[in-house]
């Protein structure tokens, strides 16, 4: 009964990981995954470390080298290379090659190298000869009896055994003796379009091109090239379903609706049919079935919204009336967050003794849609259904379907935010849409992109959507809505925008709420994409297209804030994997005036050497090639002609800045 | 096969916890374990959870109510009432009564209340009522039964079954359906002394009152009343073995020792005897426990420094050589860190094939001096021996002896020490031997005290050891001794010091390096206790008494930090956990220069309501009634009259300060 064992490396706080490894990490296909861990040992020996991952269900292991960096932090990746699931975990172990390979250098260079260290060294080559094979086993032997030949020159021998050609080639034969591994981890992985998409939300019934009739999914279809034409690369629909009819919602959410009132589309349900079906007003399954196309043909790709509510006219409430919550009056309790009321709704309660018939039936509503080829959903309040359903529920629609990306739309506490994407969400809403001040902003995508948040949550930033016209956007002007335009297409990877309210910058709202006056829910609206004088379409091409050529907007955690004396300017700077592509966006906050005031760069991270002095940056978005020096500049933006300034920065070739005598 | 779950709760992030749950948390006997945990439920129904615990080995759960703080995070304690392990976990549900009573309450004021609202009430109460029990169930159903009875005033129904009287009864008969339970924790109970306790470190060598013969553990014994007097509790000696003399260390750390010289007592081993011995000019097994029964005699305890390195001359380099790295010359490995050499000692090799028996060796030291009667150990260098080792033996002896205090002597880097506690450890050694400007100081500790480092890591603070004499005790005189002796004894609750030392203040260094000129390590001394014209014998007395009468001092997670404009000013306050004891010190980090500056206390970390006007300080340190106004008050001080405030803050009786009209 042995209880001592002969490991002494420590491997702690590996990520990515969510809570210790209660759920899976988030990362995508062809992006390399990059592994950190806490690794100690005791005393002054050096230490070896591996990340070692395969696919879930695989067996093996592929295997990269940590390399440690600072303070015990030990760094590597690894890239996926499928869709799914993968495992990794870290392995660790004392390096006793490595440990001599610095005592003896250290000791030849004090002059104290004696005859016996050389011989530790022989001893170390020969075990590794042993494990190698052919040439390899060969050269190890013939350094190992070179290290105890004394016809030799000790520091000769010294300095080859310990050369990094001989002694990187020893390191693949090491036993490894006494490894620790750590617990293994899971990465989701995801398509590239999770990590990078730019999302349309548009209503079908108002997308006629007459007046006089309502508009249909076909109609989307002509809809797709102007949206297409704007860069975006995600159509999203509202609830597509039959609307019910009893308390149906009329225009400007009011209680009672007119006769020809067409209720909002989130009030699933009707004698037509429930959440396999689709409007009759809207088209046909075949109709869905062309836009999915249309979308393909395109590049793009169509998102729906799954709102699991029911209006009392929906078959499952006479179907499975175990489903809802029944009142001691045999009535079914309508949804409500008193005093407010909500009687056009019923909600789910996951409480029934029949979860297990109504889990099934809900998974049933996406396997549905995905097999009329849709493959990302648009989750409506999701954080009023179980945490335990959406784990279950998306786990197995991706473990079937790992393309498919699912939009958490909760705008909640954090912390119930943060719950649904540990869950399995692959993106959620944020506070973006509130979120104005400099300082506020800072803070949260520092909390998103730079502590254990980025390991689950990605984030993906509205300006507005049917349900918010926001404070500044009804006030702000058209500088605002360029302003906000500018923030969520460059602080987040993933953006989107509820899009003809925002391209035409409708503003005003119902009085004393936070909500679009004759609001698109609650009647059918009729676009005038061609009022060209009174649109943004040509500023979001231009954003969009700058997002499109800079692989660096298309990422998240390399987001990084600098420092501007002034509070209505903010300044960051994001960069692509390999460094070369850095863009700094500058943005003038105030929409009414002109701001100015000195950076103080950052200039590392910005690609820059620290002590550079001259550095070009060409504005993409407004205009003009700027010339900076060192950290400290001046800027000045007036918001009625261009609210932001998006600088690519270019840099040194590659060459020059490595042989930078400087450094 | 059933997969669906009707819990609707979800519990994240619970402390006290390590590496989520990788190892126990730290507690102490007698006082309140604060207990967090993140808890989310769907939807807006209310939510209620308890913390359960049970001692190790025990059955059955006690448990405590959890409320809800803020931002999702719940909070309650429960008090360890015996030394050892306790478990705990967290259970949560839906809390359908509670959330009944809130929407009930708000349709009253709403006037929205219906009659089958009042029935929905009578149903959750009859069920109540069918757990309950003699009285409780008559209260209960009587309330279910006056629901439905309508004619009675429909508000006075809601206002009787809302009331908290009714409410809080039914709340002890939920079934908790749907309960979600977290992982089980485990937390470290150990004694008071773990949490408060004074050091003092004297070598019984040189504790003689003749310079003309060596001191032993009798004479320890004499000197006792003399650092009972200055108010310390522990009596640390370092290694009390015999001592090595191959390659022994002369004085000042010379690789040749004169015949007389003495010997480090860190190179452990001689011809007497090894680990389990008593160097036979220090006395005997009975001299010891006659030391252990004089420390207890006067509430103090005797703790001894345990170094698991042997000199050549141990026993167990001729019993175990295999314990040793043996080199191919046949000779052993002693401790080496390139380019230095120490012959004089044997590390031993944690990787040997004869790790069982290695390890009850080991063990074995540490019991046979718990069969001495010692319960703290100092352990020296623990970062040499493997982590693996640690957790087992401290295990394996706290579980045999609960009350063992273990101190870990390991300046290393932040993430080792930190896996030290983490393994078993009761107190830390810590930077503060280094900290000395404001920024560091407020960092170091906020990240000791305000993260989840508080969970594991125990500070005890040393301005001085044997080993390190800092630049700034050889240079800032009188009153840099003073300001630390402060700084240590009000930061953390644990402290200690190389006492004749600290107390004589010698100040000498050997040249380059940061340590004592005729280091007692190498010699034997003579100290004149009665020096006092050249003694900090007083001010100690004085700052350890302020500790025994301010519970506030006894504390570590209290510690917070208060703005004051001077950079070489540091002010912060402790409470106890009853917030009645509240002690503010501010510090003049300056030895030489007087300093002044304008607080910005945040007055309710210090007991006071926001917007208090006038409150008494009294400075139980440097004397004088202070009378200051709000957060802004004037402060200077000279360091050569006193270093430093420690403010005793005369709070308001509670009454008056819970009916202050303002609040």
């Amino acid at each position: 009964m042995s209880t001592a064992t002969r490991q002494r490396a420590s491997i702690q706080r590996v990520r990515p990981s969510v809570l210790g490894g209660r759920y899976p990490a988030k990362a995508v296909i062809g992006r390399p995954v990059d592994v950190t861990a806490d690794i100690v040992g005791d005393s002054h020996d050096l230490l070896a470390a591996v990340v070692q991952y395969q696919r879930d269900g695989g067996t093996g292991w592929q295997e990269a080298w940590l390399q440690l960096e600072r303070n015990d932090r030990w760094e590597g990746s690894f890239t996926p290379a499928a869709l799914g699931r993968v495992r990794f975990r870290v392995v660790a172990w004392v390096d006793h090659l490595s440990t001599w390979v610095r005592d003896t250098r250290t000791k030849t260079a004090a002059g104290m190298l004696e005859e016996v260290d050389l011989a530790v060294g022989a001893e170390i080559y020969a075990r590794r000869a042993k494990r190698a094979r052919d040439k390899d086993r060969e050269r190890l032997r013939a350094v190992a009896a070179q290290l105890t030949d004394a016809s030799l020159d000790a520091a000769a021998r010294a300095d080859r055994a310990t050369s990094e050609d001989i002694a990187g080639l020893a390191r693949r034969y090491d036993s490894r003796a006494h490894a620790v591994r750590s617990a293994t981890y899971e990465v989701e992985i995801d398509r590239e379009r999770a990590a990078f998409s730019t999302w349309y939300e548009l209503f079908p019934r108002s997308a006629s091109p007459d007046p006089e009739r309502p508009g249909t999914l076909r109609d989307v279809i002509d809809r797709l090239d102007h949206v297409k034409g704007m860069g975006f690369d995600v159509v999203y629909l509202p609830p597509i379903h039959p609307i019910g009819v009893s308390h149906r919602k009329g225009r400007n959410n009011s209680v009672h609706a007119a006769p020809d009132d067409p209720g909002s589309p989130w009030a699933v349900g009707g004698p037509e049919g429930g959440h396999l079906d689709i409007h009759p007003e809207l088209g046909t399954a075949a109709d869905l079935r062309a836009l999915v196309a249309a979308c393909q043909d395109r590049g793009m790709e169509l998102a729906l919204d799954i709102a699991f509510q029911c209006s009392p006219d929906h078959p499952w409430v006479s179907e499975h009336p175990e489903w809802f919550k029944q009142r001691p009056d045999g009535s079914i309790q309508y949804a409500e967050n008193p005093p407010k009321k909500y009687q056009d709704i019923y909600p789910i309660d996951f409480e029934t003794p029949d979860a297990d018939a109504l889990w099934a039936a809900l998974k049933g509503v996406f396997e549905h849609w995905i097999a009329e080829g849709v493959r990302i959903f648009r989750v409506d309040n999701p954080h009023t259904k179980s945490f335990a359903f959406w784990e279950w529920c998306l786990g197995e629609l991706k473990a079937e379907h790992p393309g498919c990306i699912f939009l958490a739309e909760a705008f909640t506490r954090p912390k119930v935010m943060y719950e649904l994407a540990m869950r399995g969400f692959n993106h959620s809403y944020t506070y973006f849409t509130w979120r104005r001040h400099k300082q506020e902003i800072e803070e949260y995508y520092t909390e998103l992109f730079h502590t254990e948040v980025a390991d689950f949550f990605r984030p993906n930033s509205w300006p507005n959507t049917p349900d918010i016209l926001t404070d500044q956007l009804q006030h702000g002007g058209r500088a605002m809505y360029v302003q906000r335009l500018v923030l969520a297409a460059t602080l987040t990877a993933n953006y989107g925008m509820y899009g003809p309210a925002f391209e035409l910058m409708w503003s005003a709202n119902r009085p004393g709420a936070e909500e679009y006056l004759d609001n698109e829910k609650y009647e059918i609206k009729t676009w005038d994409a061609d009022q060209q004088h009174w649109s943004l379409a040509e500023v979001i091409r231009l954003v969009n297209g700058i997002r499109h050529r800079h692989p660096a907007l298309q990422q998240d955690r390399t987001l990084h804030f600098h420092e501007i004396k002034n509070d209505q300017l903010l300044a960051y700077s994001k960069t692509d994997r390999s460094g070369r592509d850095v863009v700094l966006i500058i943005v003038n906050l105030d929409p009414y005036n002109t701001h100015a005031g000195t950076t103080w760069l950052d200039l590392e991270a910005l690609g820059l050497q620290p002590d550079t002095d001259h550095f070009e940056l060409v504005d993409v978005f407004g205009g003009g090639t700027y010339h900076w020096h060192g950290p400290e500049n001046f800027v000045q933006l007036d918001p009625h002609v261009a609210p932001a300034h998006i600088f690519e920065i270019r840099l040194p070739p590659r060459d020059e800045r490595d042989h930078d005598p400087g450094v």
